[in-house]
């Protein structure tokens, strides 16, 4: 078979673009930035959904759905937040279509003017924090832990599937609570389920820490973000959870009567994840033959490949091997296709990340054994036929670990400590990755940075190692913080 | 408490609205004809969803993504489709907003005109289709068998929650087939995932059936619908699966080679179900003190009340309660409140349809028993506290099945069949519901039937009965069919 995919080393970029294509993850759509999610990448999504929406329920979330329109002028109610969202979006001025009255087709009749346009919603805080307004009047009423799985658009001139594209899909918390801590308590929390997330089901290991005043979401008071570090040493920013202050609930006049009968704003926070996920997923653990997957997000985990092709015996042998890893809660398939080759289908189902792969012969049926191969680091190994469920179920995990250490090893070692500018400049080039350093923490400093390397600055994280003094200025700084090139 | 919920008799419209607010299931927005689905509708909508997605894929069906927008040229392509969707929806014509030169807020980018307007979906056969052309290239390409969760837009002039709505949410499977029979197939059975849906889990009685080529799906060859009968004598068509034939691969040139390596062009199926399904529980089972909701699609099944008022001895062994109901998977929570009544919570809970509530104070403890009440009947019974697990996990299939049987005997009760156009008329205005009537199978006479009675063709069902004559033209019928009003 011809190889499919261009090495990691020849071109990281078109790389990421074959993975995307060739393991049937999502292709470019009729509409330009608008990506259509194929059935295995939006398998991956369902599962990170799935395993999200339940870590969210047990921090005493509930799900609702609000419009996917936005009246133009409540974008422009909270200032900040207008600057940062309400520029490259898509804008509904008619609604209704004629007949071209002169010709074929359709055109856009002229009559159906709204009064006041629409935008498809790019995040949803004004239109929800409009409709908070009628929900909140005392402290009873709070908190509000709302979340919403939805779709939203920014129109963004530079696409590329999953990381960048205009419309994508995600889920938007937003709650409502009486007082400063509470929504910093739950902004934190957030940040800490999105972390677990990450490191547990992902195997990505992430940097937590808060944003620069420059780099925070457009309306936030604080935010706090996990980051990423894909192969090519430049990072990802994975989930943002953002503390708003009263900056919304001042926007829309969400105010509460608190226990002493005093009328006060309601605190804020919102926080998101999207399908920009499965393109870390991606670029975190995949190789030159294709998607790796963690076995907690692999819609399918293990394939048994019959060798050289199906017959009744060795499909009755998988069979039982199927209803064992089944009743395991594994999820597996058999190939039962006659008319490719083993190695055909080997390098197959490794291009497309299934964890597991079983290989059973007629030769292994006599000898009582199957042949299992991982796809993480392509290890094979005969195991009895008897109890092969169980080491499926341990060679898993071990690979969901596996995946881990692999990945943090990787950022590990793309963690650099620099105490100079030059040396700063010098890290990035040579090596990449994450840079920590000393910033007098100004945003002048941070621009500059940003404008004669390209380096941003990540985030502040929590362990901050103490004082300093500013690789650019000098100038004192109160902690090293992060530095990368990022997507 | 007062009453909050007017009475069906006396306005059934506002009782409907009543229901959907006091209930919190959702509320108009700021964005005309768009709903907020509040978390009790939305927590509906995700039993509905996690049931119907499993019926799904048992059938073999995969999830997917298409974009929301649509070019409006791909609209056109099918030449009835068009005339079908293409007028009233969401047009999308520019991609920025800028600063008001004028004063203060945004407004729209005049510099920033889409080439070609993009069309919100109002339904993704065409961008489904134009992606499908390059998937398909022989016949082992088919069937593709996809299914998409996702919100639409149709620009409705008159709205109602759930019922009619601008944006609601929606699945729309989409399949491509290499025959015919096989595309009809899928279609038949999509309609009966459907029916078996509506009548298994929403308790709903349904009259399965094929519109009339009047009310057929715009490009369909083929429509099968799933009709309800609201409690007014309204129908409300619940589910629809349509057999297009090969319209939209003519329009789209989506053609296989088949196993002579000849040309051949697709076949295609589409089915869905939306939003209005949680419009259409509603009114089937609820009464005049609130919702009453089939266990199966209940959010919350059961809600244990201490009576008068939470105390340690009571929480203790409600918790035991709690856990045996929780591990045969059955949905609870105790009311921890300890300050409203348990008259006030007894009602509360009635309204917002929880199916079985178990009353428990110090005097059923000492006497070893709890009262527990069904949302259906609101019959009362004490039953030992020991063992009532086990009854009221068997009390929750009797009340699904009871509240199956009520719907059934109230629709069973509304089907007249006349032999007459006057009887048709007099059935029409003094008993509402389906009325089955021999029809002469022309559009002419349907649509005279419509202007005079507002009655339209609900389907032509399965169980016909034989020929017979035209009860408006006396021209010969081959079976009766089925009219009502319709939401």
């Amino acid at each position: 078979m011809a190889k499919e995919i261009t090495d990691r080393s020849e071109n990281y970029s078109q790389w990421y673009n074959d993975i995307v294509r060739k393991a049937g993850l999502a292709e470019h759509s009729a509409v330009r930035g608008c990506m259509v999610i194929k059935p295995t990448g939006f398998a991956i999504w369902e599962k990170i959904q799935s395993q999200l929406d339940s870590m969210f329920k047990e921090t005493g979330h509930i799900n609702a759905y609000f419009p996917l329109f936005i009246p133009k002028s409540f974008l422009s109610k909270e200032a900040e937040h207008v600057e940062g969202f309400a520029k490259e979006c898509a804008v509904v001025t008619h609604h209704r279509l004629m007949n071209n009255p002169d010709g074929p087709g359709v055109v856009v009749d002229p009559s159906a003017k709204l009064e006041e346009e629409l935008i498809v919603r790019p995040t949803s805080e004004t239109i929800i924090w409009n409709t908070y307004k009628d929900w909140i009047k005392s402290y009873r009423d709070l908190p509000i832990l709302i979340n919403q799985w939805a779709n939203v658009v920014r129109w963004e001139m530079r696409t590329r599937p999953f990381l960048r594209t205009a419309e994508f899909l995600w889920q938007e918390g937003h709650t409502a609570h009486a007082t400063k801590a509470e929504a910093i308590e739950e902004a934190q929390q957030m940040h800490e389920v999105y972390a677990r997330f990450a490191e547990d089901y992902m195997a990505m290991p992430v940097i937590k820490g808060a944003k620069s005043a420059n780099e925070r979401f457009a309306g936030a008071l604080e935010t706090y973000t996990i980051e990423a570090l894909m192969q090519d040493g430049k990072a990802l920013q994975a989930g943002t959870s953002h503390f708003l202050g009263q900056n919304f609930a001042k926007a829309f006049e969400v105010k509460y009567l608190d226990n002493n009968n005093k009328e006060q704003f309601v605190w804020a926070t919102s926080w998101g994840v999207s399908t920009r996920l499965i393109g870390a997923l991606v670029m975190t653990h995949s190789d030159d033959d294709g998607l790796v997957l963690p076995p907690k997000l692999a819609p399918l985990q293990v394939v048994i490949v019959p060798i050289p092709k199906p017959n009744g015996v060795i499909l009755e042998h998988a069979e039982k091997i199927v209803a064992e890893l089944k009743a395991k809660g594994i999820s597996v398939k058999i190939d039962r296709d006659k008319k490719n080759r083993p190695g055909f289908k080997f390098a197959e189902y490794e291009m497309k990340g299934v964890p597991v792969r079983i290989g059973l012969g007629m030769r292994d049926i006599e000898n009582n054994q199957v042949e299992i191969a991982r796809r993480d680091t392509k290890e094979k190994t005969n195991v009895p036929m008897d109890g092969c469920a169980d080491y499926v179920a341990k060679l898993l995990d071990e690979i969901q670990d596996n995946l881990f250490q692999r990945a943090k090893a990787y950022r590990d070692d793309h963690i650099t400590e620099v105490d100079s500018y030059d040396a700063f400049k010098e890290a990035l080039e040579q090596k990449g990755g994450f840079i920590k350093a000393h910033w007098d923490g100004t945003t002048e400093t941070e621009l500059k940075i940003k404008d004669e390397t390209k380096a941003t600055l990540r985030c502040i994280p929590e362990d901050d190692g103490g004082e300093g003094k500013c690789i650019v200025t000098g100038n004192p700084s109160k902690q090293k913080v992060i530095f990368a090139k990022a997507y």
